[in-house]
Formats: structure tokens, sequence, C-alpha cells
């Protein structure tokens, strides 16, 4: 297993990054290539005891820097991290590409790079969501903002295969997020999405889901166009966010509420467990010639070793094949 | 002040509303037309001492159920009790309807009975959303699922001078949500809307929020088309719901976080003080010839009174004259 890292990408860049593929190295025995800054790259690598772990440096000169828009960045820098890594992919150096930089540029790159596999419309950002029945696999959650329905549903069946591959389901329940089923509910696009879902997936396809039903989990998979997606899981965010700093707010403002609060700790702490995307956050580029995940910008190494080993257990299943050849399927249909 | 009450609609209908109606009334002397089954209203009424109150009942054979399609029942049941009810509102017998029905049914009936004011694309569904820096008015939240720029720029301008009678504010911030402001983000439509907001409202205009920035109450206005509005609604619910469900759970699987929870509690009560929408919780059906508001289809008397408090401030603020005024200035201009 040999795994690229974009060393440069994320808030944390390029500390946590090296801290967490040097833990993962380190569990595993995979090889990890970190592309960025030689220099910086290797002055982080020095403060482990890494010499004999499978780790790699590749340097790449430029960076898509958190201040310019990513994907004119990954357009105009050749050489930026993520194009550097993920043309080691492309050559057979490596099995797959991961980074917690910018999705718009690790998008604008892997197209570049990868292309989209033939057939496919377009690439789709996917994300693992928690649920009280586990984590379902949402999207697109960014990558496409106005959405033609045949997209949609060919996002349903890339989808469904990234579920069998990544939660062990079987069977996915794949479903399109809506706001409702009566006269006058969903758009064009849904009304559209609707019928090609049903004859791309058959019994797979659940129906429409309104965001209750979605949120209880009651799909292993939701489709929805990336401006919806994104909207949604930004929102979900700032409303557990919110609610939690109100509840906070109200606790240390009264004495006795915070000793209850402390005699509550474990509950919260229970709580905040599952609801915890950390060994499940990152996101998954479908569509592309390519394996691509994108983990969160606030990745810490923690994570950036959950990033790689889902990233590994993708490359495992085989995931790329098992979806080229369902994009074969349906388009000689 | 006289106030047409759809008695037949809501979950808790007729009971409910009734005695939400009896409060109302009492507290303000104000006079409440229900609309509804005669029997049945006077049934309820009878079950409170009610004689000397301005309460008047007007029947109507006919209503929308629960089970039906709420659009399509609207428009073949002519003598419903939100039809039969606004009508007594356009014929100058009241100055404003108010239920807790169907919102689709509401949306039919308003638009066979009201019209749009001249010059109005398409009336908004709005409502009061709560955030850590008061309330804020957002909209569409469900009345039009596939939208044209410039319905969104009008409803800006509407729900701006909504925003100045309910909440108070004499320079209301409008905003359009969208997912972000960089390449690639936001749609074909929320691009097209921002030069168009731009010019109608001016400095009032402060651009796109996200929802973290919207959740935060940075803007007192939040235009969105009516899908992506009543999906973040619903979102918005389901995520909070899920929240406090999961916290509800690991506190009662431990004995002493009970006891620390039961400590805490009056913090819980004051943080879910501040997140209740009760007392604002009534939408406003914008665009329209006359006033509509829509509370929530769970409420019980508590609501009810609210929703016909928020009503009556309403038409004290005379809404409709303004809303007609900025119209006419905007389309002479």
């Amino acid at each position: 297993m040999k795994l690229v890292l974009d060393a440069m990408g994320g808030d944390h860049a390029p500390h946590e990054i090296v801290a967490g593929a040097v833990d993962y190295a380190r569990k595993t025995g995979h090889t990890v290539i970190l592309v960025g800054q030689e220099d910086a790259v290797n002055a982080e690598l020095a403060q482990h005891d890494a010499s004999r772990l499978n780790l790699f440096v590749v340097h790449a000169p430029e960076t898509i820097d958190m201040d310019e828009q990513p994907a004119l960045a990954a357009r105009r820098k050749k050489n930026n991290s993520m194009a550097v890594g993920m043309r080691l992919v492309r050559d057979g150096q490596a099995d797959a590409f991961c980074t917690m930089g910018h999705t718009g540029g690790a998008l604008t790159a892997g197209h570049m790079v990868f292309r989209r596999i033939p057939g496919v419309h377009r690439a789709v950002l996917t994300t693992p969501f928690p649920s009280p029945k586990g984590f379902f696999i949402f999207g697109d959650v960014g990558a496409n903002t106005d959405c033609k329905p045949e997209w949609l549903a060919q996002w349903g069946q890339m989808m469904a295969i990234y579920a069998q591959a990544r939660l062990g389901v079987s069977q996915p329940r794949v479903a399109l997020l809506s706001n409702g089923e009566e006269e006058g509910k969903g758009t064009q696009l849904t009304r559209a999405t609707e019928s090609l879902m049903r004859e791309a997936l058959g019994a797979a396809y659940m129906g429409v889901v309104e965001p209750k039903e979605m949120i209880a989990g009651e799909a292993n998979v939701v489709v929805t166009d990336g401006f919806t997606g994104n909207v949604a899981i930004k929102l979900t965010e700032a409303v557990a966010t919110y609610l939690l700093q109100i509840i906070r707010e109200e606790i240390t403002a009264r004495k006795l509420a915070m000793v209850g609060a402390a005699l509550a700790r474990p509950a919260f702490r229970a709580a905040a467990a599952r609801l915890d995307d950390r060994e499940y956050g990152a996101g998954l580029l479908l569509g592309l010639n390519g394996l691509v995940t994108v983990g969160h910008g606030r990745s810490k190494r923690d994570r950036v070793y959950f990033a790689l080993r889902n990233t590994a257990q993708l490359v495992e299943a085989n995931i790329l094949e098992q979806v080229r050849a369902e994009v074969v399927r349906t388009v000689k249909r």
C-alpha cells in the first residue's frame, strides 16, 4: 500500500500532517509519500524517530495558499503539492492521494491530473454523515452547484458502491434529498431526477427523504445537488455549534448548573463521541480516474491518521475498479 | 382590530385554536372571527366563559384535511375554512387572516382570494428565525421551489420592510444565502440575484452569507429560494432535535449524570427559552393583496395567542400599505 499525502494542505500543515503520517506509517507499515516544500517537510520529519518507516518526501515547489482562490491557484501553479502528488498516483507510483487542503483545489487538480472516468458526467464530492443509525454517505457536498438530473442519478449509483465498500452495507438504500413529496414540493431538478434514479437503481432507490428522515439515518446514501449539499453540511455544523454554545453559556452562568454539568460530563462526552466524525471524516471525490480523499482543513494528527486509514480501506476495497465497472455497465445498457 | 382565525387548521384544531382565540380576545379586547364547522366551533366556545368577548363564528362547510394534497384541496373545495376566512378580509370585514393549517393550502387559497399585489412577481413565505443576536427574517421557506433572480431581489425588499415592522430594525441588513463567495460557489441563481439585490437594496444589501453567518445572526433578513429555505428550516429542526435526543439518551443512561442534569436544569431551561420561537413563530405570506399569517401546525393555545398578537402587530404597522408603496416605487423606477 502506497499513499500520497499532501504535506502542505490544511490549517495545521505541515506540522500535524507529517505527525499523522508518521503515526500511520508506524502503525501500518504502509508507505506514505509526503509531497510539499522539501525543506519544511524534512524539518518536520526530523522531529520524529522516522528513519525506519516507509516515509518518503517528494518536492513540490508551489503551494495553494489559504488566501488564494483555490481553483484559480490550482490552474496557475502547475507544480502545486496537490498536482505533483496526484501525478505520482496517475503514473502508478502510488495507490491514492489524500489531502487536508482546499476542496476547490483538490477538485481542480483532480480533474486536470486524473480526468473523469469515461462515461461519468461529473465528479461528486461525498462525505460520511453521522446519524442515530450509523453513518450514511452524503453528496454532492460542494463540487457542482448547478446540476442536471442525470448527474445526480449517476452519483447515486457511484455512492451506493462507496457505501458498500465503506459502510459494509450489502444493499444500500439510496435516497434523494427533497423538502417533501407533495405537490409543490421539490424542484424541477428533483422531480426529473426521481425517475432517472428509479431506473438506474431499481429497488435500491427508496425515493425522496426530507431532512428529518436524512438526519434520522433512514437512507445509507443521500444524493443532492452540490449547492444544497454544501449548505446542508455547513448549516448542520452551525446549528450544532450554536446549540452547544447556548447550553454552555447558560451552564457557566450558574454555579449549581456547573456542578451538575461536571457530574453529567461522562454523558456529554459519550454524546460527543457518537457525533464525532473523526474516524469517518474524509470526503471522497467519486468519478475521477484516481482515488482522491479530502480530510477536514482543521485536521490534527489523529484525523490525518484516520484519513489515511480510510483511504487505504478504499484502495483495498478496489472501489475505483468497481465504480469503473458500474459506469461501463450503465453506459452500455 | 378584527382578525380572522382559521378554526379548523392545525394538529389541535379546533380545540386549541378556539382556546387561543378566547385568550387573545380576553387580553386584548380585539375581535376574532372564528371560521370553520359552525357546530364544532360553537361546541368548543361553549367550554369557555366567552359570552362577553368579541368572538364570532362564521360557518365554512368544507375543510382541508390532513390527508389531502392541500393545494389541490384548496382549489377543489371553494368553501374551505381558509378561503371563507380570507374572503372576509378581502371584503373589508376584517384586517388579517391567521391559520395554523397547511402552508400549501394557505398559499393556494391566498393567491385565489387576494391575488398578488400588482408588480409582485411571486408571493414569498417568510418566518422569523432565532439567532444569538435576536431573530432575523428568513424566506422563502417553501412557497416557490424553482425561482428567478428578480423574485429573490424583490423578496429582499419586501422582507426588509417586514423586518422594520416586526423586529424594529430601522436599517435592516439584507443578505443572500449561499455556500460561499469564492469561484465555484453559489449557483447561477445566486450569482444573478447578487447584482439585482445590490441594485434594488443599495447599501442595505450586505452580500451573501454562509449558513454559519446566518445562524450567527449577522443579517436581519436572509433571502433564499423556497427549496433551499424549506430544507434549511427542516434541517435545523432535525439537527437540534437529534442533538438534544443524543444528550438526553446519554444522560438517562447514567445515574450520576441524571443528578447532574437535574442540577443543571435551570440552565437547560434558559437555553431552551433563548431558542424558543413561540412568541415569534408565525410565518407571513408577503406579496399578496391581503395579510396572511401561518402559525406552526403543532400550535397549542399559547402559540395561537402569539400568532394572533403578531398578526395584530403587522396590521398596526400597516405593513401591507408599506409593501404596496415599495413595490410601486420600484416598479415605476
